[in-house]
């Protein structure tokens, strides 16, 4: 894999080492407006890279990953002279990271990049891989390019100020590493939990550690998405099911918990269809329902669910619903075509599983 | 490589073949103003691909290769709901297979994408070896990236309505071609002529079949350019000089024409630095002249042709002027700095061999 990993709370060290080893070329920092109050101050302040940088700021948040936001940036680089060798710093969530990628992937054909993810979210998912993109007419990454940046650096030293709504959020992307990667890495994962008692940090480094590198060796071994890496997206098809409901219903639930309650049901459904064991399964309800709560559905809410995973990007015929699932722990099986007479059974067995029935 | 490369005059049939290999998805044509109403029509007689594929048009010339157009088209592959399977089929010169592939390049992180050159300048630059883009904020090519097609279908067809200016145009980057092959290559090509006595497209397709996989031997060596892809950067030093000063001096000169007399000037300095064969310099100055005839400079002209190969986008050091140069035919030398007597020594020379002086 071109992009190298590096796993450190020594924040502004890696930088500058990083840079050195790239001969010290210019250097310029994209962080939205609040990573740009919070974070950069202290970076300069361990970075001498970082003192000497330039600086462009986008807007935070997700409705403004987009090509107003992307175009400000490209004004900018070019303003600034910047070249192939010029070294882009994405400081931030993933918001910044797929936007400031984007940019450096289309600036003169490609310029170097190095991800700094400030959430656990992006530390887990989208600064690394080599996704990058921004919104466009209403769809949600719908312009981008595949494009692996030259290194991240993943540290914990930014999440201990993040509220525990983010910390939950990201980590149920780590449940889905876990669960694609082996029982040892998923009973680790189910022993933690990054709120009870409080937020432990040091704990969670070395979980980090090993579930970026499940993500980097999937993402390794098929970065554009033709079929190993569509395993990454377990839990997903309910899950995004969920979170697209939860906004027509106008009390939006964060991406994670989504995932979270996806996982649940897509487990339910590997179960029933490709023999998942249940005890697993039913642990598995258990923590999340434990650290995550529960997504209130009733059978009422069946039709629109499905028609909102039917909708998915991922399916190639517009009438099949299309999942990964697992035969077991470590064992994705992907492009599985699910009914929905099935998919309603998993939901209801998710209510019970929830406590909701 | 990736890139298919399909020589012939069956155009039609040609895709028609291309698009039910890739299993006959959705088939998109891009062409511009000019393309749509004269090439579009008769392919749409001979391919029942394109007869059945939605269209999207752009504005022709290069001023339109702008973020205006590829917004224009990103809107139109979203609203026909397009994705990563659909196929897009530039159809036009570079401006078309630029942009169109950019947009192919960047619309869900990429599509397929075949290119259908009208030109004899894109047939064997644009059109093979994966560099797509768009001009920005008043430079060229300021966004793009490195996007190889599927397949390129290189066929003379088209070119008999060509203006003589055009065709001489894509010859001279033939000539290029030539000069980093091999001797007997560059001898075929200086025993033919694009005009005299007439234009012979017969003639020309054998040429331009080993012309095409010169460049893409060497695209494929190097697809982002890190190093043995600057050898196509041969002539274009002085080349653009020539051309963005004739710009200025508000009496513009064709850009393959500005790297006919770019090459003669460059081959001067080959001698002078490298040693390259004087007989063959002569042979080759005296086939320009015949063909384009000369630049008139005068060595008042001298400081402003400096000034611009200073800003060249190719030199790493804002105060060296950059080159590939030959020590032989086929023996490019990339990166060699060259100085600013030296360089008027040789436009002495060339304004000697093209009879100016």
């Amino acid at each position: 894999m071109k992009q190298k990993l590096i796993f450190t709370n020594l924040v502004g060290e890696a930088i500058d080492t990083l840079v050195g080893e790239l001969g010290n070329p210019q250097v310029v920092v994209v962080a939205d407006t609040n990573t740009a109050q919070f974070v950069l101050p202290i970076l300069r302040n361990d970075s001498k890279a970082v003192a000497d940088a330039r600086f462009i700021s986008i807007k935070s948040g997700d409705a403004n990953k987009n090509l107003d936001e992307l175009q400000t940036v490209w004004r900018e680089l070019s303003a600034m002279e910047a070249t192939r060798s010029t070294i882009v710093i994405n400081l931030g969530g993933g918001v910044v990271s797929d936007l400031g990628g984007f940019a450096a992937a289309t600036f003169k054909r490609g310029m170097r990049c190095i991800n700094v993810p400030t959430t656990l979210l992006a530390a887990v998912d989208a600064a690394v891989g080599g996704k990058t993109g921004i919104n466009f007419n209403g769809l949600k990454n719908q312009l981008g390019s595949f494009y692996e940046p030259d290194a991240a650096i993943i540290s914990t030293i930014f999440f201990n100020t993040l509220p525990e709504q983010q910390i939950l959020s990201g980590y149920a992307e780590m449940l889905k590493h876990g669960l694609l990667e082996n029982p040892d890495t998923l009973a680790k994962l189910l022993k933690y939990s990054p709120v009870y008692p409080v937020f432990d940090s040091a704990a969670l480094m070395p979980l980090l550690e090993a579930n970026v590198l499940v993500k980097a060796n999937i993402v390794d071994k098929d970065l554009t998405e033709s079929g190993l890496r569509k395993a990454l997206n377990l839990g997903h098809t309910i899950g995004h099911a969920f979170e697209a409901y939860s906004y027509e219903q106008k009390s939006p639930i964060a991406h994670g918990y989504a995932v979270a309650w996806g996982l649940v049901t897509e487990l339910v459904l590997s179960d029933i269809l490709l023999g998942f064991p249940s005890e697993t399964l039913h642990q598995f309800a258990d923590y999340v329902n434990k650290n995550y709560g529960a997504y209130p559905i009733t059978c009422d809410d069946y039709p629109a669910l499905i028609a909102a995973m039917r909708q998915d990007k991922k399916n190639t015929n517009p009438s099949d619903i299309n999942f990964t699932l697992l035969e077991a722990v470590g064992k994705p099986r992907i492009d599985v075509v699910v009914s929905d007479d099935k998919i309603k059974a998993a939901l209801d067995i998710y209510r019970d599983l929830m406590h909701l029935a």
